[in-house]
Formats: structure tokens, sequence, C-alpha cells
């Protein structure tokens, strides 16, 4: 049964049967009815998300998403979505919270859906081989790596930036333009996370400098969120250690500190320089545009899926991918 | 099994194994192992989500998200979760595309799941018997209306701002400040839906100013996204019609203006006040701050979840209640 059978009984075009289906305002009342009649009659079920709840077998593939109210998944779960449907496989998906335990959460849904494979939109970067083995089926980590782990290469797949030298790429950039006073805004130095890999990124940058990090213009949040990127970066303002940028390292913290230097009265980029990593949608359309190093988030799913599939269809081995950001200059570095 | 068990047998605190499981670094090497073995040992799942996953029977609430990537509803999920959870029962949560037909999915949920009611975020507001038939079981629609629908009162419950009426008092914020020529950002004048209601609200707003509502000042995107309103702000721009102030229907429509506004040169709000209706976190971010009037996501949350339990237990009959906005001041309003 498919939209076109539905279209055929009601003698409307399959488009129109979409648009009925959608609640489009352009569908004269009598088509919506007679279009509803036969869904009706037919017991016809038109949305896929709702189809694959119920589906599971082996051509269903799991999607554990840690963080939904991150905004930077919301376009890889299109992606992904997009290319395990082209590949011919259902797909569920799950969503946790980002303090949440993506392998539990993945382990069953692995049993009680009987996945083929498992792709993490977001986890934690130390997993060790007890941990992964409940999982029983290939998995990839899509836009993280197990950094801090000590899983063997061979057992698992991931596809995601190189966070060290992203953030080494982003530091470097204001370094090339005469910045030697950097601060950055992050959520730890030592999380054994992504926080963690692009402060040694940021470190490394300054080192080839030749300029030493500075206690002082570093500022932990602790917190994921922007209320605590808002309330860090007016510390770090507050502090009067003299600064000519920042390096946030994420989008949503680059946002909070255009806004906390807008209350301080520090003009972007005139008195100071603001580059982030991620290029979430929201931060094109900050004052100034955020100049952030993008990351390739169609590209980062499709290999997720592709990789995923291969091991799955035993085509290949699991594989560990780093893909390239694209820097995006907005309006918040300028050259001193 | 809890993780009080799990705490006891590992001679840790409680509060210990919940740092081990989500992975925060201050627990040492040993402490994390030992915690890990016994949750291996005792096969202990700690993840509500993943517990929920596989839960179904009387005691479970679907949760039915349309158009996860909406801001707004991060919060409203949140507190959605936290009063199911409060109430005893258990949770699941299920997202679809903006453009899916959550009845469709809702009652596939229903099904599959034996819940004994459904929540609906976000959904279309004209709903017929029909279409509800099919769910079999009490529902409720939360953060919107059935304004264009002709469902039966005692059939349903819902629980939203009204959009008609909020967004007259947003317009009425302009005319009291002294605004005259106000241009309106909306979606659709008639979707049948949130946009069309609150350019009704727009228009008595301005009635009762004595103005007339001006089509050159009215700019539709026919899409809700910020590439779209963006566009949209730039066309009104563009057109060269004055106008001193703009009521944007949406939070995110509100950020896209002030960018477009932002970027022509026009001050905010010295030459263009703006404001808006929703709340959503990023809007306090924004330079200036936006004002707007915020949904009380909370309340509106705590209250689905309560009409949906008494008429699930049979304590009470459907409801029908309208929340209101709180007005929050930021920077983007001017009286001239």
């Amino acid at each position: 049964m498919t939209i076109k059978d539905v279209a055929r009984l009601s003698g409307v075009s399959a488009s129109t049967v979409s648009r009925v289906l959608n609640n489009h305002p352009d569908v004269s009342e009598s088509v919506r009815e007679k279009v509803l009649q036969i869904i009706d009659e037919l017991h016809y079920v038109p949305n896929n998300s709702a189809r694959d709840l119920v589906r599971s077998g082996e051509d269903t593939v799991g999607v554990v998403v840690r963080g939904a109210e991150n905004p930077f998944f919301t376009g890889l779960i299109r992606s992904v979505e997009q290319e395990i449907e082209k590949a011919g496989y259902a797909m569920v998906l799950h969503q946790i919270k980002s303090g949440d335990d993506e392998l539990a959460a993945g382990a069953e849904l692995a049993r009680s859906k009987r996945l083929c494979g498992l792709i993490f939109l977001g986890g934690s970067f130390d997993y060790t081989a007890d941990r992964t083995a409940a999982l029983g089926i290939p998995f990839i980590c899509c836009s993280y790596s197990n950094s801090f782990g000590t899983l063997e290469k061979s057992s698992y797949s991931s596809v995601s930036i190189n966070d060290e030298e992203e953030a080494r790429r982003a530091v470097k950039y204001l370094t090339d333009r005469g910045h030697q006073k950097i601060a950055v805004l992050l959520d730890s130095v030592n999380d054994h996370s992504v926080s963690e890999l692009r402060y040694r990124g940021y470190c490394r940058a300054l080192e080839e400098a030749g300029i030493d990090p500075d206690p002082d213009l570093t500022e932990e949040t602790h917190v994921y969120d922007l209320p605590a990127a808002y309330e860090g970066m007016k510390r770090l303002i507050g502090r009067g250690k003299d600064f000519t940028a920042v390096f946030a390292t994420a989008d949503s913290f680059g946002i909070a500190a255009l806004k906390a230097l807008n209350e301080a009265g520090k003009k972007v980029p005139e008195e100071c320089s603001v580059i982030a990593i991620d290029g979430i949608e929201m931060s094109r359309y900050s004052i100034p545009t955020l100049t952030t190093l993008v990351q390739p988030v169609e590209e980062m799913g499709r290999k997720a899926v592709n990789i995923l599939m291969d091991v799955i269809e035993g085509k290949d081995r699991t594989a560990h991918v780093y893909v390239k950001t694209d820097l995006r200059e907005g309006g918040t570095v300028k050259a001193i």
C-alpha cells in the first residue's frame, strides 16, 4: 500500500494526497474529504516514522542521539536518516539526554528491535571493551571518536572531525592575524571528551606561535549550555585580564560570548575577536555573523551510514575517518 | 534493581555510581572499574529512557513531538518528561518531522506500545473526528489548539496559549508605544495554524488602534525556518515601504529579522522595533536581547500531563486550558 494506491483510488495525484496528509491549506474541502475517506478505508499509514516504529528485524538500523537539545544534531539526524533510507534500510531513532548512557540505551534498542547496526550521534570518548560488549552488533561513533578509551580499533567504526587538529586550526587563524592574548571559553580542560581535545588544540596552536597559555585566560563552564557559557564569559571579562581574542570551543559558546562582550561594551571584532567550531544554523544569524569552523554534517552522516552498511553487509572492515571542517568567515575576527 | 543496589554492592554512594554512569571525570579508575564490574554482573540497565523503550502497557504515556528541530520543544519535552515520571507513569517519546502526520504516528505508537494516553507536542490545528478516531485513547494537544477543526470539545483536551490574543497583546505593546506602521513577518496568513491565528491577533490590534493593515507590510515566508525568515525580512526591507516596527510571529523569525535589519544598516530599536512570541532560549542571547512574549513551557507541560492523567484515571473530564505568556522586555522595542 503506497501513496500512489491512495492517489489512484481517490482519483487525484500523489502530490495532492501528500498535501492532504501534510495538512496543506491549498486543497479543496471536497478533495480532502475524499482522500481521507480512502485512507480510512484502506487503513493506510502514511507516515514513514510511524511504520519504522513497529518494524524490526535484520534491515533496521538504530540511531541513538545523545543530547537532542544540541542544535548540532538536527542536521546530522536529517543526513543519517536520508542515507539509511537510500540504502534500503529502516531506521529507529532514539533520543536520550546528554547525561544519559548511550551504550545502555543502544544495547536495549539492539535487543528489543533486533537491529543489524547502531549509529551513535554523540557519546563519551572513553569506551572500554567491557562496556561495548553488550551491544553485540556493528556500531559507529558519529561526530565523536574514542580518543580517551581503550577499544580495539577493529571492534568499531567512527567518523568525526579531528577535534584537536581543528581547534589548533581555529586558534592558528587568530595567531596568524597577530593575536597573542587569546582566551578560551570551554566546558572543561579535562572532561575526557570533546572539550579536552579542543583545549589541547588551543594549547598546541599557542605553543607553535611561541605563546605560553595563561590560566587566567582559560574559562571553564563545567556545564554545556548557553547560560553557563554566558556567565563564564562574564567572569572572564570581569577578571580584568587583557585579551584580544576568544576561542569558543562550540558555536553556542561563541554566541554566548558575543552577548557578554556586547553587554560589557566590548566591540566585536574591533576590540575582541571571536572564533568557534561547529557551524550550527543559528550562528549564521548572530550579530556579527560568527566566524567558525563548520563541521561537514551531511558528509559525516553519509560516511557514517556507508561505513556501517559495508560492515553489516560484510563488504568491508571497520573504519575510522576524520572529516574536515570548512572555515566560514563571518564578521567576528579582525587582524591586529 | 536500582542504582542503590549497585551502590551497596560496590561499596560506594549512589551519587558515585551516577558519576560513573555519566562518565564524570572525578571518579578514580579503581572505583570506576569496581562499579562497572558490579553493573555487568547484575546486568543493570541504568538508563531510564532505555528501560522505557521496551516497557509498554497500561502505565505508559506516549509523547509525539512534531518538528524536533524546533527549539521551542526542548524545554517542553523536559517538563512533560518530569511530570510523567512524577505521576508514576512511563513515557515513550517519538519524534517526527514537522511535515509528518502526528495522528498516524500517534495511532501506531498507541497500538504498538499499548499506551494509556498520548501527548502531542505540536500538530495541526484542524482535526476531524474521523482522523482522531484511530487513536482510541485519551489525548491532549500540548502547545496548540484545534481552532480550525471540528472535533467535539469533549473528545480531547488541549493546553496552549491563546495565539490570537497573545499576538494582539504583542502588537498592542507596539501601538501603545506610538508605532503605526507595523510590519508582520510570518509563515502564512492562511495556513489554518499558529501563523494564521497570530496574524488575526495582529490585525485585531491594528484595528483597535484605528490602523488599516497594509498588505505591503505583510511578509509571508511559506516555510518555517531561519533562512526563509531572513529572506522574507530582506524582501520587506527591499520593498522600500516605511515601517517603524516588526511583529515576528515566532522568536526564530525575530532573530532572523534582527539580522536582516542589521545588515541593511537599520538600527534596532532606534530605527526599527522588533517584538516576537515564544521565548526560546537562544533569543535571550540575540543582540539586542529580543523583546518577546514567553510561553510558559513548564506550566504548559505540567498542565498537559495533569489533565491527561485525570482523564486516564477517570478523575475528571477532558479540559481546554489557555496559559498566559510573560512579557520579557529585551532591548528591541522603543517608544516613538
